[in-house]
């Protein structure tokens, strides 16, 4: 039993140790990071392990690491593949086989790496032509001359026929001393300058003559296409050899191509740029959209290595001009006509150095097909900005006939920066930074012609220090351009003409101000009325023109079919910018001005109820009972009052449904997309696809189209069917004042106001609500709007009316005052549209009839085009600085919230608590000194009751003397 | 002169001749496309000038089409590198020599390209030793016997020392009838079961023994690591190795890795997934704040090539486990913990074709680093999806101990699909289209240790019918998770103890609803009501879950320092979106409910104002004056009403300023940016950087905790600062009550109401300014809030106001009823606290005192909180569906609107035009049936006068029987 508890106990005591170990397998699956070269000569990093494991005894490590090798002088004898043996040759006289495997003796001496070395010329021979070694090694020397013609191969090891080169210019695979040699090849004594050859600094290029050409202008490329005339450099050599083969032609009838040179330079010609650039336009136009619709720029290289070996042709748009990773579509829509493509970023440089070994070169062609012809390709010049001539720079001036166009693009060379040998890392490396292909529209197209584009290039060159933290930016851009003049100076033309009518309209107004202030003088006072008045007008001019400017180029540039309008670059944006910003700042002065007037509006309100009879009145403290006249309710006032104020920031739009419906539109339906810089006018764009940068100006366009088109239809919607069907405040308070016995004055100038005629025809409002009904009733009975319509209404009620109204004007006529008598009349049409009255006031005041409810104009009601203007502009400004249409939106609300609180100030004081003393002393200083007069006015005004409506109160203008 | 000119005609004729050529030479640029195919035999692709030019007499174009050759039988005469001269061999028995220059006599028949041919064994001499050309040439064979052991070279020029393999198995350099061949190889014939080597596909890979075995698993990575027991394939081949070799020991200390093997299985065993995945932590935790931060996953591979061959160690992270191109950054952002990366996009079969040509093999390792310590590399799993055994896949169930983990991972195979012979186009591509790399959190970690990563793969086959336009989807993904079981537990027992509290709250205002109505019968109505009531709290109670999760993840995920809590996945997030639906829909229940009861209340405008004398009026017709009792002027209770309609929407917030201001943190200030399920906190990114998706339960949690706070600033701004300081509405509405002289009575209920005293205590207010403004002195001087404070107030005031509240107290004790009468009392604190009265009013109606304006409750300002959670779920429910804040706030503006135009449309009913015939009705009704009843309670009321607040009205709870 013992046994067997402990036999159990040992299970499971092992159970659990296992477990343990599994427990703690999983910290097992790590190791340690060990690299080949870590590894030291003894040692070889095994593969498999990923450590490093010993060499066997007389081995050392390979040259990679990877494996080990007998050390020098010793061959294997035993090999599986994996592991060798190693064995001391016996002789010390003697070598290793050139495979390792066996001991020679050697012919000469035993070279550094233990095997049989041979003098140049000579080859190795280390076993006979069956296969079988020999027991000494044999140099033989190759036969150079006719008809052998042969030199040791590449390895050494055979005899074979030598390079061309030298047995057409020696007849021998010796060069002599009467020829050169250069790159491996041999050349006759005058067939190269002679200081040329120092700078062909890429001696292990295969020159072969096919390619050498090609060769030569890579290396004039990666020179920057400069040249000099006094060092003979590569560009040098290639005009040299350039104007000496003048008598073999040109290839494909292009003049600038020499037959078997690649074509680097367009000529020398002052203004050939210009001619090449601006003097035809392509054959093929572009469209945006319908049936022939053509927005495909399709470009194609052909590509060639920097041996001059020409490699394919290849389609740009792959990311093959494109530094930067995207994916593939984003990058396609570089190449979509109209489409502002910027990329760019910041690339590391040993990124470069891994992923652009040597450089490839590119000859760009744009691919254009006409119908029903075979694709033919244009040659796409290039402006290198970085290209020399003697030291100075040519291309980087702005005066196009001083460029030298060239071709041939390459984008990363880290291999003319490598020093000594080809296999040293580079110094300095040199990246194509700047990529940029320009489109410019012909002038005047309807057809979407364009002239052939334009490659500019800039290249920078980086001293290679650290590569792993070095960086640099490059960017590859499309850019489409027109000729901006006209449309310029159509703006400027507006702007004078528009500028011109506004100062005779501030004018008018300035004058319309003088006559109802009733002042001759033009003082410090008027000219500073006329700037603001100017201030205002100016800003309408230059908002109507930015609008203007915005839509024109929204709709011409985005709904156009064929191509005839190209959007203004961001440099070309600035005017348009300055232009707003000054709509903005003239709007501010007007609205400011507004506010201010609207703020300084006399206001009285003439209670025309009389005491109806006496009551009796506790006398206070002595608890008798007086009769006296029973007082009139100030109520009625205290409502028309209340009334008043809460119409003073009535508007004909909703502002915040105005703000947060314009910010659906744009940014939740996708108007916004409208303003991109390319031909789309799709609201949705894919998360994924290329999302080029906004343009200010159809930004500007879109958000004031958008702000404007929601304005008006609310402003619609308020004036034709709210106000009608639901509910007008501004009637519905002229009605309150004639309901409630009360006539309003308002002073807006010295000499001019308005004046709401509120006296009831019903004699008494101040009264009980059975009263008051019977007089609703009656109003309702003759008419919604008219009280007195001869004609339409039944006998009776006009019988009644006609009491009512005797009893009526009867009294007024009993307190007309003569001396301060005044006419009524009606409004020219021309005094309508100017806002102006002719007939000074001389020995009359003037009331002119208004059924339009002009005295709105002193409060919000009445200038809703000015706060629309200036709201939309506050918008855009804010957006135009931020290019954020929800901070816009914020702070427009924000602005709109505090022009209310400000109007709001006004309001409070006149509110409750204070309003009864205010009021109070106005109705008093009226009743006091004016009394008489407005009562006179109103009086004789009440004598056209019977040809006007009689319940409704109306405004008119008033002039005192 | 006529001579002269016709010269000067001559010469501009030219000159305009000139300046036609000139314009036209930019047509001249273009050149026709040509591809070196196109060129057909006899002419070859010149690559300067790019088109197909004629070849000379006996030439036809070589493979690539870029030069010329001698066609066959014919041999280079002249050849100056470009151009080449061509010479049939004389006797027609001739062969042409390797090199192409000279013809021999070939020693068997002359081959189909022209050249000698030699039987297989042999190699082909043309030339002897020293390079002198033979007049016939040899066929040697090659001595394959010891010592020779020799073979031809792959040109078959020279015999050179055969393989290893052919010397080991055969001891010659034929393998033998005894051996096998395979892959350019000789293997003893019972080393390999027999079965394979039809398998080994590639027999043009080197077979080299150093890289065999890594060759063989990369096969079996190809196979998908999946075999059978029926067939001999490459992981079969694996295993049998694998077991075979159990005796050599294994790498590392890592016993699934044998000694010259690469690692590709864990072990077999059931439940080992679990163990190695979920045993032990990683020995270093992340940490996302502080010093100690510790973020950044750093991933090695060892790389190895098709043929077994060690490439390199590379960093994981520049791509190349990912194959979407992107920015560096946003690819390295990808190695970032804590940041849900995942990065898809569409391939073109074309691309990859292109870019993979073979693939390439990782060995992925976790690099850690602990402080002092040097780095350890630790073995990251693979879980690849389509293995298969026996034909079944063995790792696509969700049960962990189910699983077979491996490793080594390839990413593209262009290789294994192509048929007959590597050069051929692939039939099939495999592409690892879902790459996912998944850390798990150690559950109640404090430290941020997770269990080591796991890799998961899942690979698409592709049959290439048409590379350009196939494409295939690929994805890489980093996914960190932990058990998200506690949460939801605690989630659970929330719910259920809230919801129980929910029911208990409900009940109680179901039974106060019931008592206020007067109805002790349980009907369907009381049930209906139950269930509004539990439809609110209940929304209450999901509200405030669902704020307390979003705010919990919000603050324990970004806020921690070690990580502690990781989020919850899109799929565990589902949940979280039902809560938020339950408490939306519920709310919407309670809101329409309150909606409904606010437009059903009952309201009452009593007028104390009593006539105060005769007045004279016209009998209408007769012209004759009677004297009658003056009215009572209607318009102070105009003035009541109106101002009520306006108090019906006043909430304690701006619901528009709200809207605005919520907006305007989340998008402009970036809150929005923290809902990223990243561990970054700040609120600005960089447009270049990666963008992960959005958390939903952040995405809530930032939008509620945001609209909340905004919310209580802004009641807290106006119920302490704005109300106290600026403007009550609510307080001035009871004040016109008592300075109008009218009072006003709301019933909610049946049984229940609201009464504002509002009996002015000067005894007349319909009267005119002067006495008005002498009343509002009076109650100026004697305090704000307080008529009698009899203590505080100077002596001669408190006799005049003991006069006054004299005569009016016994006018209402004169006018008092005693067969409805009623007491006044204060309200306990626990019927304040649970909105229910004890005392049920059987004999006497109660009034209870009520100082906070209780009144309030039947309009939306009483509601603020209903409101305000209301508006809350509405605003991110549409987020939610829509993840759209800026659309979001438009709809919640668009619902209040509504909500508020719902309201406006009883104002509307009691407005001017149609408010006084309503208000008429129901005074009448009032006046009529209610009077003495109210009038009762009213003058018992005004009796606790000297004790309470004299010109301020009060609210309060009156029940009737």
């Amino acid at each position: 039993m013992a046994t067997g508890t402990l036999r159990a106990f040992a299970c499971s005591f092992s159970i659990i140790l296992l477990l343990k170990l599994n427990a703690f397998s999983c910290q097992q699956f790590s190791i340690s990071l060990q690299q080949p070269l870590d590894c030291g000569t003894e040692s070889y990093f095994d593969i498999s392990s990923l450590s490093c494991v010993k060499c066997g005894p007389n081995q050392v490590n390979s040259k990679s690491g990877l494996t080990c090798e007998c050390q020098t002088g010793f061959r294997v004898l035993v090999s599986n593949g994996a592991f060798i043996t190693c064995q001391q040759c016996p002789d010390a006289n003697q070598g290793v086989t050139q495979d390792g495997y066996g001991c020679i003796q050697c012919p000469g001496n035993v070279g550094v790496n233990g095997k049989c070395q041979c003098p140049e010329g000579s080859v190795l021979v280390e076993r006979d032509g069956s296969g079988n070694p020999l027991n000494e090694a044999r140099c033989e020397a190759c036969n150079a001359t006719e008809p052998a013609f042969s030199a040791p191969d590449a390895t050494g090891k055979r005899c074979v026929r030598c390079e061309d080169s030298f047995i057409n210019s020696s007849q021998s695979c010796v060069c002599g001393t009467s020829n050169i040699l250069a790159g491996g090849m041999c050349f006759p004594l005058n067939s190269l300058p002679t200081s040329v050859a120092s700078n062909v600094i890429f001696g292990q290029l295969l020159f072969s003559n096919r390619t050498a050409c090609q060769s030569l202008g890579n290396m004039c490329v990666m020179n920057m296409h400069s040249s000099s005339t006094i060092n003979n450099d590569a560009c040098g050599l290639y005009n040299t050899i350039y104007r000496a083969t003048a008598a073999q032609g040109s290839s494909q009838d292009i003049s600038y191509w020499r037959k078997n040179l690649p074509w680097l330079y367009y000529g020398e010609q002052l203004g050939l740029a210009s001619r090449v650039l601006q003097n035809e336009p392509l054959p093929v136009g572009f469209s945006f959209k319908g049936a022939q619709k053509n927005t495909n720029i399709e470009l194609r290289a052909a590509v060639y290595s920097v041996r001059g070996e020409f490699m394919r042709w290849e389609n740009v748009g792959g990311g093959n001009l494109q530094l930067c990773p995207d994916t593939l579509p984003s990058q396609q829509s570089a190449f979509t006509f109209g489409t502002a493509y910027k990329q760019s970023c910041v690339l590391s440089v040993s990124e470069l150095l891994i992923g652009y070994p040597e450089p490839v070169f590119y000859d760009v062609y744009l691919v254009i097909q006409k119908a029903q012809e075979e694709k033919r390709l244009l040659a796409v010049p290039l402006l290198n900005l970085n290209q020399q001539f003697n030291g100075q720079f040519t291309n980087q001036g702005s005066n196009m006939n001083n460029w030298y166009l060239t071709r041939r693009l390459m984008l990363v060379d880290t291999l003319s920066g490598r020093e000594n040998s080809l296999s040293s890392s580079p110094r300095v490396i040199r990246v194509a930074s700047n990529i940029k292909i320009g489109f410019q529209l012909v002038p005047n197209t309807q057809k979407g012609q364009v002239y052939p584009p334009l490659m500019t290039v800039a290249y920078s060159d980086i001293l290679v220090t650290d590569p792993s933290t070095q960086t640099v930016t490059v960017s590859f851009s499309l850019e489409y351009t027109m000729d901006q003049e006209e449309a310029r100076i159509k703006t400027d033309i507006a702007l004078g003409v528009l500028g011109g009518v506004a100062v005779v309209h501030s004018l008018l107004k300035t004058a319309s101000w003088k006559r109802r202030i009733a002042s001759p003088l033009i003082d410090l006072q008027t000219i500073m009325k006329f700037l603001v008045f100017y201030a205002g007008d100016l800003a309408n001019v230059f908002f109507i023109i930015t609008v203007g400017t915005g839509l024109y180029w929204l709709i011409f540039f985005k709904a156009q079919q064929f191509v005839s309008v190209l959007l203004p670059l961001p440099a070309q944006e600035e005017r348009f910018v300055v232009y707003v910003g000054c709509a903005f700042a003239l709007k501010t002065v007007q609205f400011l001005h507004k506010l201010f007037v609207q703020l300084s509006v006399d206001i009285f309100f003439i209670d025309w109820e009389r005491p109806r009879g006496k009551s009796s009145k506790h006398v206070e403290g002595s608890g008798e009972a007086k009769s006296q006249a029973s007082p009139v309710s100030i109520w009625r006032t205290y409502f028309v009052a209340n009334e008043w104020n809460e119409i003073q920031t009535i508007r004909k739009i909703n502002p915040t449904f105005q703000v947060i419906t314009v910010l659906f539109f744009l940014e939740v339906v996708g108007f916004s997309n409208l303003a991109l810089r390319d031909p789309l006018s799709n609201l949705r764009r894919s998360p994924e696809a290329y999302t080029p940068p906004y343009s200010l100006i159809l930004r500007y366009g879109v958000a004031s189209a958008v702000w404007l088109c929601i304005g008006l239809i609310q402003m619609i919607f308020f004036t034709v069917l709210h106000e009608r069907f639901v509910e007008d405040k501004i009637r519905q308070f002229v009605d309150l004042c004639s309901i409630s016995n009360i006539s309003v004055l308002l002073l807006s100038h010295r000499c001019f106001g308005y004046y709401i005629h509120g006296r009831s025809v019903h004699g008494h409002a101040d009264t009980n609500m059975d009263e008051m009904n019977t007089n609703l009733k009656r109003e309702a009975r003759n008419g919604p709007s008219r009280l007195v319509d001869a004609s339409a209404n039944p006998c009776e009620q006009s019988t009644k009316a006609y009491h009512t109204m005797n009893r009526f004007l009867g009294s007024v006529i009993d307190h007309a005052h003569r001396e301060m008598d005044y006419i009524v009349k009606d409004k020219l049409l021309f005094e309508r549209l100017i806002g102006m009255e002719f007939i000074e006031p001389l020995d009359k005041s003037i009331f002119y009839n208004d059924d339009s409810h002009s005295f709105a104009d002193v409060i919000f009601y009445g200038n809703e085009a000015v706060l629309l203007i200036f709201d939309t502009l506050f918008f855009c400004v804010v957006d135009l600085g931020s290019q954020n249409f929800i901070l816009a939106a914020v702070l427009t609300y924000v602005q709109q919230l505090v022009g209310d609180e400000e109007e709001g100030k006004k309001e409070e004081e006149e509110d409750e608590g204070k309003k009864e003393e205010e009021e109070g002393k106005k109705e008093e200083e009226e009743e006091e000194g004016k009394k008489e007069e407005e009562e006179g006015k109103k009086e004789e005004e009440d004598g056209m009751r019977d040809e006007e409506e009689g319940k409704k109160g109306r405004g008119g203008g008033g002039k005192e003397r």
